[in-house]
């Protein structure tokens, strides 16, 4: 009785809380643009005004990079305690070009697939963190209290490698203490499926800038004699790559992957996953990665390193006959099973310097972070009532899935919080995060609120 | 006598003439930039008032692109008929952060190889057209007339394909004839060796898009099943190229490339071409080139792939996890012996096209000309005229040499005019054109002046 009176109250607040989250998704927390570090904090102070208007003691804490929102409610004793984490920082909006309206001005679209929100944070994480926000909300106003005690943690530099996220958890681990992470920042396998990750890729990044002449040249003058770096970096991230078997070719590289159990790739192929969908929605007829592997292994167990940024010589109008003197590039590896950042970066270097040609310098970007994958503890009693919750709400068995992205925040509440995770989101495969055009399906918005409140009464019953 | 009373004049007016090239090197008139239009169209009026200065019948004629200038001097019938070319467009500036000083802003600096005015355009081409219209000046101060006929011709594209310049050629065909065409855009073999260019490379230029995914993905959610478009990208530059012998690996990119016959071969193994300070000034220890041929024959008589420029993806401040929808490239071939720019377009596109991975595609640029290579006619007279001038001016013997550079006017001025040309340049190969912080020697403008004052003394007896 008292959760149908929690999904109505979510049901008639749906305009004023999708007006609530375009307030949010107005503000460019690009949080990589040091350019945007204001609108980070604008963003935070944003979220403490919110959760306060709920009850929620909340407030923003100053790092060194952008700030972190904490807030607490409940005491001891009323049920589990729980720790919701999310993320306001947004990915950068290049190219602007392709968007049909400024990433910043977001707006409710008719698609084929329904109403969505379009901005540019509206999947990424804004959408999916108001969720559990609204759904708090909700229950607050049905009830007077919230179902247990919450803690609530938002990060704001989540796109940028999370900086200041470990000295944080470290310096304010007592304080952050709970049973049990919630995350919303994962995506259905197909639309309307719900899911609950159970594991997720590791990252690395690296950049390298290969250098040449010393200065750049007249492609007259030098070209013959002279060593081009755009060729070099060329040659070498074709090297990379093992174009026969679609394998990462740096020696090493599979050291710590292992392969899926016979039980679990059963349990993906009934998941749900719609690979036509997955492919054609952005114009592929086949998977382009390790030949042997499913498209869903490709995605979910399988390691990469993907090319991010390419870059020298002349790029503006009309041509320039030169000979650049530096070309860079921006690399990332997606990590599974006990890969070890540490020792692949080495690797990658190695692979890198082994290959140069004389008269070629490299020089390597020392601020780029890697952290390992992670395996979800799906055998707690918590997973398997917010299953039965997530498919009551979509009236479809939830499922347990992989994932491709990363979640590093994931890896350190376990070790330094000694916290399990559990992920349950709602985007879907094409929200185009990260890209030109990112939305939130109104679906997704509405029935997440109402997955969470459900959620929130199982964990407490 | 009355070449002394020039050369003597020369001497005295040097510190006005550097002022008068300061003027020219104040307007940025980069012609392959649509937003320094105004600037170009400022160049053509700076010298066509310059040249009426100096009694010259010069005016701007207009095109679709920057302005021709046009002046005429003399009558039929006072001696030989030369047009005078040279160009009054500049290459961009970018990377600016590279450069010195305002690369507009020009100065003379004090360098341990001596005087050297510093800014764009000093050396490639204002400076050397400057030294044939300074001793224009002189020699009428001196005489109150020009030696002989001249015609003046300065184009401001030079630097951006030359989109005029035929249909300009060919409409003005009558009264732009002449016996014989001079050229002031090379450089001497080394530094105080004269030169005269024998033979010139030419150009063909192109620029292609590769195209995977419809749009930018996120590198989690599509790694290992995404087609990456800078992974495409580097694979296709790699494979033009053969490593272990340094050739084109485009099928048929050797067709009418001719070996150097061994007389010519010896002579410019005695031109004083300096190898070591060609390749230490920018930083090589060695050539990078075809293997088997000299340094020497890669710049001036082997064809080149070069990439100019590579770009896609991320390149701002921190990372960004992307599989970016499209990768692109700008390349440009140097030409030699009887290789057609038509014929190798078609063999490149064919190489990548046929490269090209399932769910890639490839767009081309069509805006982009070509230019054969071209071998002057050293017999005429008037080129064993120049070198006397030049070695008594250098006290030096003057050189034939091969240049690695393109002047495509000189197959124009053939091809539509029927006029030979005698290139003589006083540019030295440190000068850094197209490069930040472009130079050229005082030395080379006040013995450049004084050359041209001595070759029209000699073409004119």
């Amino acid at each position: 009785m008292s959760l149908d009176a929690v999904l109505n109250q979510i049901d008639s607040d749906l305009t004023p809380a999708i007006d609530r989250l375009m307030e949010l998704l107005r503000i460019p927390s690009i949080s990589t643009d040091p350019a945007h570090k204001e609108s980070c904090d604008k963003a935070a102070e944003w979220l403490v005004a919110d959760l306060k208007s709920i009850g929620i003691a909340a407030e923003k804490r100053v790092t060194p990079g952008c700030p972190m929102v904490v807030g607490h409610v409940g005491e001891d004793g009323d049920g589990p305690h729980v720790l919701f984490y999310g993320h306001y920082d947004v990915q950068p909006v290049d190219p602007l070009n392709l968007w049909n309206r400024d990433p910043f001005d977001p707006a409710i679209e008719d698609t084929e697939n329904g109403q969505v929100i379009r901005g540019r944070g509206s999947s990424d994480d804004k959408g999916q963190l108001m969720t559990f926000v609204e759904a708090c909300r909700a229950w607050k106003a049905v009830h007077g209290k919230m179902p247990c005690r919450i803690t609530f943690f938002f990060e704001g530099e989540e796109e940028s490698g999370s900086p200041s996220l470990i000295p944080f958890l470290t310096e304010n681990a007592a304080e952050l203490k709970a049973d049990l992470a919630l995350v919303c920042d994962t995506s259905m396998v197909s639309r309307g499926v719900p899911s609950i990750a159970s594991q997720l890729r590791g990252m690395l990044k690296d950049e390298f800038t290969i250098i040449g002449p010393r200065i750049d040249l007249h492609s007259g003058h030098y070209g013959g004699p002279g060593l081009n770096p755009l060729r070099e970096i060329s040659r070498i991230v074709a090297s990379f790559y093992d174009e026969e078997t679609g394998k990462v070719a740096v020696e090493g590289f599979y050291e710590g992957v292992h392969e899926v159990p016979e039980d679990q790739l059963r349990q993906w192929a009934g998941c749900g996953f719609d690979e036509a969908e997955y492919l054609n929605s952005v114009g592929y007829t086949r998977p382009h990665g390790e030949k042997g592997y499913s498209t869903l292994e490709q995605q979910w167990a399988r390691p990469t390193l993907e090319v991010n940024g390419l870059w020298g010589g002349y790029n503006g109008a009309g041509s320039k006959t030169v000979i650049p003197s530096q070309a860079h590039c921006k690399i990332t590896c997606r990590l599974v099973g006990d890969m070890d950042p540490d020792a692949l970066r080495r690797k990658i270097r190695k692979h890198v310097e082994d290959r140069l040609s004389p008269d070629a310098k490299v020089v390597w970007d020392n601020d780029l972070e890697g952290s390992p994958a992670s395996v979800m503890n799906i055998s707690r009693p918590e997973f398997e009532a917010a299953r039965t919750a997530l498919s009551d709400e979509w009236n479809r068995e939830a499922v347990f899935t992989g994932m491709g992205g990363s979640i590093p925040v994931v890896g350190y509440f376990k070790s330094i919080l000694g916290l399990d995770a559990m992920l349950v989101g709602f985007a879907n495969d094409d929200d185009a995060i990260h890209s030109p055009n990112e939305k939130y399906d109104v679906q997704s918005f509405h029935k997440g609120i109402r997955s969470w409140a459900r959620i929130l009464d199982a964990l407490t019953k």
